[in-house]
């Protein structure tokens, strides 16, 4: 990310606070020069690190304004003995140094679950943390959240007079129905928190709840914008779409990218799903054919097994009819009105063993529901990464 | 299975029909020498094979009435442009030989979905496999009908004057939510169809739908019971209970060996649910773990990182407090109240080296929920088999 292209009146910092057992960068600070509207999504899962729990409660106690996010890979600060009050300490002794009020800022982890973290780790790395702080240091702080993700991701849209960018983590333990893993969007827009929250909502729908790598929901996700207003330009109902299309651009651009370094995964995989009753029903199969292990062994090894796919379909818990059904696999038609079409199983193999491989559903019903998710397909490198994920 | 403890008055036969590649037996019968009461459970996948149809169809025609069960292995008959006919020309052609009425023939199928099946195969097989029915040949039944299975399996109870056996095929595309795969189980007790189907249902609730391999639920699923009444036992108030028993004991003894030879699995775990809010929050949360990837990868990894089961329970869609939730892994606590328990890694990473592997969640919710549930690792094999399953 070249940082000319980024949005105006935000800081960047990173350093290395000896959290994780490699020694990489796992602390990260994003600062607005002045307070700006705040934003955020949160995993839905019952169980919530700390650090979940104090970021919705500042944004509640501040009605959605804030001046720093606080972020470290390494261990997620969650079910542990003193997850509050480390998530606690270590964000006042931020808004200390930076001189702002303590619900400003906005604390958030990622890592092991279970273990204890040593707030002194943080806070002693706080002044240096500070001190680093600069315009250019954006993909510093991109790459000191990754934990298993193999590449740093980021992504910036401008538009008439603004700019939108955001940098995420994640590889495993990445499922829809929230904002899943971490992502931290910010702009130089200016816009009401409540509105914020309303755009944040549509972007997260379209983009990270459209994406699966192994169907395990985190503790930790979390996905916060902060919208400082430094360009000058403000939101309005003229530029309020606009301002919509560079948010979603923004997080869908962020949610491909996980999906394309899944754990393990050697292709990224977009589904599309079309002629669905409702947009409603069009998720909820792409969603199945994303979780289907058999679906993504199947892409794994290029095999065009459209039979799992319809399965899947099957038992999404969506209407349709499956002799009304086509699948398209690399653009191929493999499925006519629930049949096999006629096509070559060879050439079509060779296809799918491109990096990108295309899912296409069209079902059959009276509706326009439409939906497009992302995945990747699951090699022995998942079962490699995650069964020795701790040692 | 020794013959000598088979329920009286069933025979049983298998040959190779040439419908798989490999030259090994795809083609079972199993036949009552009277007319049996007979009952059925079936996937509730909306994508549902030719024989899954036919099979309920003439379950609903005879009022739960049947002399025999005919089963393919190599192919599913599903989404084939000739399904239907070959499912009916075949149970036809079938009953023609055993002169018994057509509808009382039920047909099944298993294997890759969405290629024709050449009837012939089966017809010309037909009359050396009636030919070849036996009293002893229950083994042979059970291995006919394999397709990625390891190891055939089987189950046998004897209760006061009747026995019940099955045998059941399963080891990928494994998902509870209705009878999971093929399973056949047959009993000498004399049982009305109605209660039959009464006592099946309450069965699969404890045995097949506890159980998951890689939660995808297959197109042809299906479990049928055969009561032919041989033993002259007759099922009433007074040995209801016991009938219950025998058939739960059977179907849980099958779904356990259907865990125990998941695809690529090195290991089965049982997952023990206590003091959740209901019986269905219980089976929620055992569900989440026994499909959450990450768990099934830590056990394969035998890395205690109880963490991800906790994470699990906490998306399953059940009400519980996380500060009041015990974790034990080989019986060894490793969560207390939600928090890291005092156990020795290293010692506990090696009794997770076992081939047998327990999980117990006790949640301190008011209530008797509980659930036991059963699946496997997930293993490099997993992907292996399911990368290459058609070439």
């Amino acid at each position: 990310m070249d940082p000319a292209n980024l949005p105006a009146g935000f800081r960047y910092s990173a350093l290395y606070a000896g959290i994780r057992k490699v020694a990489r960068p796992d602390l990260a600070l994003i600062v607005s020069e002045v307070e700006a509207a705040a934003a955020g999504v949160f995993t839905t899962n019952l169980v919530q690190a700390a650090p979940v729990r104090l970021t919705r409660r500042n944004l509640a106690a501040t009605g959605g304004r804030a001046r720093a996010v606080l972020v470290n890979a390494g261990n997620a600060n969650c079910a542990t003995r003193t997850g509050d009050k480390v998530a606690l300490a270590t964000s006042r002794a931020l808004a200390k140094l930076l001189k702002v009020p303590a619900p400003q800022v906005l604390p958030s982890s990622t890592g092991v679950i279970g273990v204890e973290l040593n707030p002194a780790l943080i806070t002693d790395a706080l002044p240096a943390l500070v001190e680093g702080l600069s315009t250019d240091r954006f993909n510093d702080a991109a790459d000191a959240i990754l934990t298993t993700d193999t590449v740093s991701k980021t992504a910036c849209v401008e538009q008439t007079g603004f700019r939108v960018a955001g940098l995420t983590k994640g590889s495993g333990m990445i499922h829809p129905h929230m904002a899943t893993t971490l992502a931290f969007v910010v702009t130089d827009a200016a816009i009401a928190p409540a509105e914020l929250q309303r755009a944040l909502r549509q972007a997260v729908a379209l983009s990270y709840n459209r994406l699966s790598v192994d169907g395990d929901m985190s503790t930790n996700d979390t996905l916060l914008v902060l919208a400082n207003g430094a360009s000058g330009v403000k939101i309005t109902a003229s530029n309020r779409a606009q301002f919509q299309r560079a948010l979603n651009e923004v997080c869908q651009s962020l949610a491909r990218q996980i999906a394309r370094d899944g754990e393990g995964a050697k292709k990224f995989i977009e589904i599309r799903v079309e002629g669905a009753r409702s947009t409603q029903d069009a998720v909820r199969i792409a969603r199945a054919i994303a979780n289907s292990n058999l679906t993504k062994t199947a892409i794994a090894g290029s095999d065009p097994n459209w039979g799992r796919i319809l399965c899947a379909a099957g038992y999404a818990g969506a209407i349709f009819d499956p002799s009304k059904t086509d699948i398209w696999l690399q653009g191929v038609p493999v499925c006519r009105r629930g049949l096999a079409a006629d096509y070559d199983e060879l050439a079509l193999s060779q296809k799918l063993d491109a990096p990108d491989c295309s899912i296409r559903v069209r079902l059959g019903e009276k509706g326009s529901g439409t939906a497009t998710f992302w995945t990747c397909d699951l090699t022995h490198d998942y079962i490699t990464i995650n069964a020795s994920y701790r040692t």
